[in-house]
């Protein structure tokens, strides 16, 4: 259960009357999701999304709801905020900061074919291409300064070998030339549940509250680490072809960024091992944090130290 | 048939790629629609619908794009323009203005109920609630003004009980302080084949190439006139409640408003009456009007000047 602040139907029916949106008709909590409490609420004019933020600091919401407003702005199915009357996209509901967003319609989807594959890719091209033109800047929070800092802290409670293999991996990585990488707005966080999936189509992308600017070839490992790995850890052929081929379509690859391929597989599965690490061993108080196995992303960084990843020819 | 301009694929694909919506998948011409060329268009990220304008000069154009995009951005079921890569909702395609614009779901209803119709009521509350924070301004293009003017047109064309009838009513309606009501940006074509429904909820309200500034009773007026007529042109008087008690929930009425309620309808009655008569004897070349019959709406007026409408009490 993710709901961690209690809303009364008299509180929300006060507040959703600063909107153009109609009476409040019901409401009910979400149950998924770990930082934020969400509630389905609908209205006499539609279906729409309220979140309490629960850990997201006030100063810092104005990136993420900008973010996804110009993502639709863009035509891109993200959960855009409702502006309230006074055109403000975020206030204060149950003493929390409080946004009101679309509700998209889909489901999640764990065993992605090919053809998925190849909307995610298109989709992520999608996002970072409308990103281009999005005015707000934040560091992508996950970046290689978080990653080196993060290894220090957990480098005390992991075993020998496993403290080998992060010492060893941060520095080979400190060493690769990403900073000469195309840059932009990435999501960092494209993920299976962070997809919602209407039929063939992607009804929605979710979950921005990892975005920020990094380059955009670590955005694309980070996804194809999740949507095309099998259960060794090691690359589906078909699935990350899938994905590449139509990214590539929409953005063509630079000569950098296929050399740099492999690093960044690397950057991205060592960001999420460092992550796991880090909630099992040092979670944070008052954040509720689903604890997921950190080596399922150890196999997978192991799988790309030893594989031989290649982003596709030109067409 | 309305697609009136030809699109080919190759310049629809080649177009598509000044946004961040993904490749062509496919497209087909819409039959509905008088006004312009509309199309489906399915790409690899989403469906959407392309508009070449065809009678809309390219200058009025942003104010009914932008006022989309505005209401959109309140939550409101409406086409929100997509922004391309250069964050321009308007380009060019085959030698018209196009926009792309978001697919909505739902389709029309001929019957409305009473329940249909609180909905209706509603949204029509919403649309002129987040109306009032829209920046641009332009008059109602079939305002009172329009409506002396056209009558004038007319006069010659029709019997001389009809012509009798025009100018007394509009002698009648110029008597009337319309010019005190509440003002604010209003549809003004809030019909029941510019409604989409998605089961029991508004999918979409479409079709924003009438709005304009003008009295925001005079919208209510039009929508009621349209949803909530029976066949002899008199009211029905539960659709007619339903609608104008969930407006009233979303905004009071005021004395003034009350007052002129029945002169409202009558104005709303005329104005369609007026340009169906106008469509029907003074078509104008090169478009492609849906003659519709002037009558329903002669009907309605006559049945509204010996109607007792009225909006319903505080609750």
């Amino acid at each position: 259960m993710s709901v961690f602040t209690a809303v009364t139907e008299d509180d929300l029916a006060r507040w959703l009357g600063d909107y153009a949106v109609g009476r409040l008709v019901s409401f009910e909590g979400i149950a998924a999701g770990v930082q934020n409490s969400n509630f389905f609420v609908t209205t006499t004019l539609g279906r729409y999304v309220l979140t309490l933020f629960e850990t997201v600091a006030r100063a810092d919401l104005p990136y993420y709801l900008h973010l996804t407003a110009h993502l639709a702005h863009h035509g891109l199915p993200v959960p855009a905020p409702v502006a309230d009357r006074n055109n403000e996209y975020l206030g204060t509901l149950s003493g929390r900061p409080a946004a009101l967003v679309r509700r998209l319609s889909g489901r999640w989807l764990t065993d992605p074919t090919p053809a998925h594959c190849t909307r995610v890719g298109a989709m992520l091209a999608g996002l970072h291409l409308a990103g281009q033109s999005y005015g707000r800047r934040q560091p992508h929070p996950r970046g290689a300064q978080w990653r080196a800092e993060v290894a220090e802290r957990v480098l005390p409670h992991v075993g020998a070998e496993d403290a080998e293999l992060l010492r060893t991996e941060l520095a080979w990585q400190a060493q690769q030339d990403f900073d000469a990488l195309p840059q932009g707005v990435i999501h960092a966080d494209l993920f299976r549940d962070n997809v919602l999936w209407d039929g063939e189509l992607i009804g929605g992308v979710i979950d921005f509250y990892f975005a920020g600017t990094d380059t955009l070839l670590f955005d694309l490992a980070v996804t194809v680490n999740d949507w095309c790995t099998m259960a060794d850890g090691s690359l589906d052929a078909a699935r990350s072809a899938a994905l590449l081929e139509a990214y590539g379509d929409e953005r063509a690859y630079t000569e950098h960024e296929r050399r740099l391929w492999p690093a960044a597989l690397r950057a991205a599965a060592l960001r999420f091992w460092l992550s796991r690490i880090e909630d099992l061993h040092l979670p944070r108080s008052g954040e509720m944090v689903q604890v997921k196995d950190p080596n399922e992303y150890r196999r997978i960084l192991v799988a790309r130290i030893d594989g031989e990843a290649r982003l596709p020819d030109r067409p």
